[in-house]
């Protein structure tokens, strides 16, 4: 059953008692957005920034186009130091997509002089550092809510609508207190890498639950699935989604905003609310990651008293939202089949770091167990029993029956972990490692714990040390 | 769905084709025959004393009194050498249970001099050697079929006049043909030691399928659960037995006579006939047990690589059916409890021998893993996940969350697999062992394989080259 936890819900819920006094968050959120609210100089540069290109691009655009300032900074909603401007051009919809790309970029290698470099989502944008600022010109269609689109970006300038109107200038502020407690507890960010929580989804919990604070409350309550539904789409929670969050978007309402959250980030920012609400303080913004030494690791490795193997290859050449699924699909399937060949897996890792992609493989000892029991089919399959029979004369135990079925114990050479991955490593397409990890298996390295560079050095350590920094 | 296969079914499905020719299993039941029915003077004998003993009693009873001369003796069925003389004196239900035990018992004592043993079923009754023969005297009520019964020993006498009816001469011979192809792959008896088919079963079994042979080809094609309902008291299965063979009992249809044979006895009933189907021979009746040495088991123990710890302790004074019950569920309780300790289970056996019970386990290795990894509970149920979080603040690693739930891990000193039993020893009651194994348990010692006397021996070898033996 889903559950659809609004903030109407928890008031009626909660014991008063429960709340914190109704100081200590807002105190926090007001510190905390005091260090990490743009400058003024910061916010009226960017805006001066985008008007002006705007200008300059409507002169080289047909008349019938729109210029939409979009994203963080045209709503006030984006950290200090994000400099980030995205600017669409909206044309009518009698345009075809070819059109709006070459219209768009033609009009924008006029209107500004810079380094642009062709990017693509659906279709093609253009993209460019500019002085302080990172531009994007991003072409896309007009749209009404709930239109079908014929191109997914255009969804932000309806977004942009729908916000502008209804934010305050406190929620502004807590939207960007909420993304600084994402950001320092590794939860922010759409990127399949993080899969957390988009400044978007940001915006509608800030706007669903009104304030910062109350958003806390609620989810400290929360349990899994959440739906968020502002506009009340769905009656009775029949909504089409089953992602463990679902925050329905305002102006779409076929499209789950929070679609690429996974349940653990779900989880965390639970166990990460209800940490805070019962002791709010700066430091759940702004806390540092320690770095653990050389000799730290050394030590867990060996009080451990497991196999560790960590595998290094050259890093395939991909763009984020491709290269961290497959890396993640790899790391399961390497591990998936090393348990199939009776390895006992304690958990594995993946990561990037400075000289190439990483992979981190625990098991409870250095080889697998010598005798194998082999599950055989039911007595009643007489066909399936006399080959598992005849398979097995020579079995080292067995066959016998037990229960309904048959089994056989075999015995095996000794097979140690690190054999076994180096065969592996010579067909990675076999058991199912992603497809642009095939080629740089096949050349990977085991790397010595205490061989590797720092950020691979921290990458191992995040896996040994792995904890929830709130607790 | 519970299946039920009859004679007609199989004749119906199966080809032609697929049956022996018709001599083979046929030619093999006689020959068999020839060893194994009692000698014509044997069976005379037998009858003649039980009539003699008949007409004695008769004269010390009540006149409403009826001698009933019932068991396989009286049937025909038994094997060689079996000499079991079982006598069941019935009385009208007027009389009481008291009445009937102690009107039986006088009169016995005075119809046939003998060192008369009181035994107790659900009453009690008497059992004395006589010569070659083992006489049993028990009174009970006179019934009818399907009438109830006032007490469980008042069906034997129905089994009898049921059966004495119905069987031919051949079917008498196919009966005690079965019966020794059970006794030799150790099916045979309805001992909770054996869990297996008894001589009633047998009887309605050759009596359904009308010969040995037929069953034998019809129970190679059988998928458990399988019904057997001779007299057709349940239309379309709807009988309320939940065991995997059901035998309706022909003059109780409330009564499951096979209730007692276990899915693996089952199971290897069906695997045994279809390789005696497959190919017929004597040596399906007369298979010697090979006995191990002591070198074949100690060359097995070393080649398993595993770690194997046996206990001995001083057998509990029980009838066999109360005595095994305990035993295996003492054995599982053992194997359960080690498994939650985290030892890697590969199988545990126990076994009566000469001196003592006998319970063997073996595990992967003679230590556990020293990392303990603790699944806690769902991040959605607060108090328990701060509870959890409190009780792990000092976890090797840990606590964090992993979809939807939090887990941290332990180190925890060695543990051995002798030091882990020795600590269940001392409270075996807290673990599960059977009420009368707690006291034996706690001075159990751990014998080294070795010095095993010859039935315990044979016992570890049953379970070192366990392997049905006519695959």
């Amino acid at each position: 059953m889903r559950r659809h936890a609004s903030y109407r819900d928890v008031l009626k819920s909660a014991p008063i008692a429960f709340y914190m006094p109704s100081h200590a968050i807002d105190a926090v959120a007001e510190k905390v957005s005091k260090k990490i609210t743009p400058t003024k100089s910061e916010a009226d540069s960017e805006k001066a920034f985008a008007a002006g290109v705007s200008a300059a691009l409507s002169k080289n655009l047909p008349k019938q186009c729109r210029m939409c300032f979009v994203g963080s900074a045209a709503r006030d909603t984006g950290l200090r130091g994000g400099n980030d401007i995205d600017l669409f051009v909206s044309f009518p919809r009698s345009f075809s997509k070819e059109e709006i790309v070459a219209k768009t970029f033609k009009a924008t290698r006029r209107a500004l002089k810079a380094k642009w470099e062709k990017h693509y989502a659906e279709h093609p944008y253009l993209q460019a550092q500019h002085g302080a600022f990172r531009v994007e010109v991003i072409p896309c269609f007009e749209t009404s809510p709930h239109e079908e689109l014929k191109s997914a970006v255009d969804r932000s300038p309806l977004h942009m609508d729908y916000l502008q109107k209804r934010l305050t200038e406190t929620q502004r502020r807590d939207v960007r207190v909420l993304k600084q407690f994402l950001k320092n507890a590794g939860l922010y960010g759409a990127e399949l890498r993080v899969q957390g929580f988009s400044g978007l989804v940001c915006e509608y919990l800030v706007l669903n639950y009104r304030s910062f604070r109350n958003l806390v409350e609620a989810a400290a309550q929360w349990i899994p699935p959440v739906v968020v539904d502002m506009e009340g789409y769905y009656a009775e929670r029949r909504h089409p989604f089953a992602e463990p969050l679902v925050v329905i978007d305002a102006i779409d309402k076929n499209r789950n905003a929070a679609a690429v959250v996974s349940e653990t980030n779900l989880c965390k920012f639970i166990a990460l609310c209800r940490a805070f609400r019962s002791k709010p303080s700066v430091s759940f913004f702004f806390g540092k990651r320690r770095k653990h030494s050389a000799s730290e690791i050394s030590r867990a490795l060996r009080s451990r008293g497991t196999a560790i193997v960590i595998l290094k290859i050259a890093a395939p050449k991909l763009v984020e939202d491709i290269l961290y699924p497959q890396l993640h699909k790899t790391e399961r399937a390497l591990s998936r089949h090393l348990a199939l060949q009776d390895f006992r897996m304690l958990g594995t890792a993946s990561f990037m770091a400075e000289d190439g992609a990483f992979f981190v493989v625990e098991c409870e000892s250095a080889e697998r167990p010598r005798l194998k029991r082999v599950q055989g089919p039911p007595v009643s399959a007489a066909k399936a029993v006399a080959d598992f029979v005849r398979a097995h004369k020579a079995a080292h135990r067995g066959p016998y029956i037990e229960g309904g079925r048959v089994f056989a114990e075999r015995l095996r050479a000794v097979t140690f972990l690190e054999t076994e991955i180096g065969a592996l490593l010579r067909s990675p397409e076999s058991w199912g490692a992603a497809s642009h990890f095939v080629k740089p298996l096949k050349k990977a390295k085991f790397a010595p714990p205490l061989s590797l560079k720092a950020e691979a050095m921290q990458g191992l350590a995040a896996y040994l040390f792995r904890r929830e920094s709130w607790w």
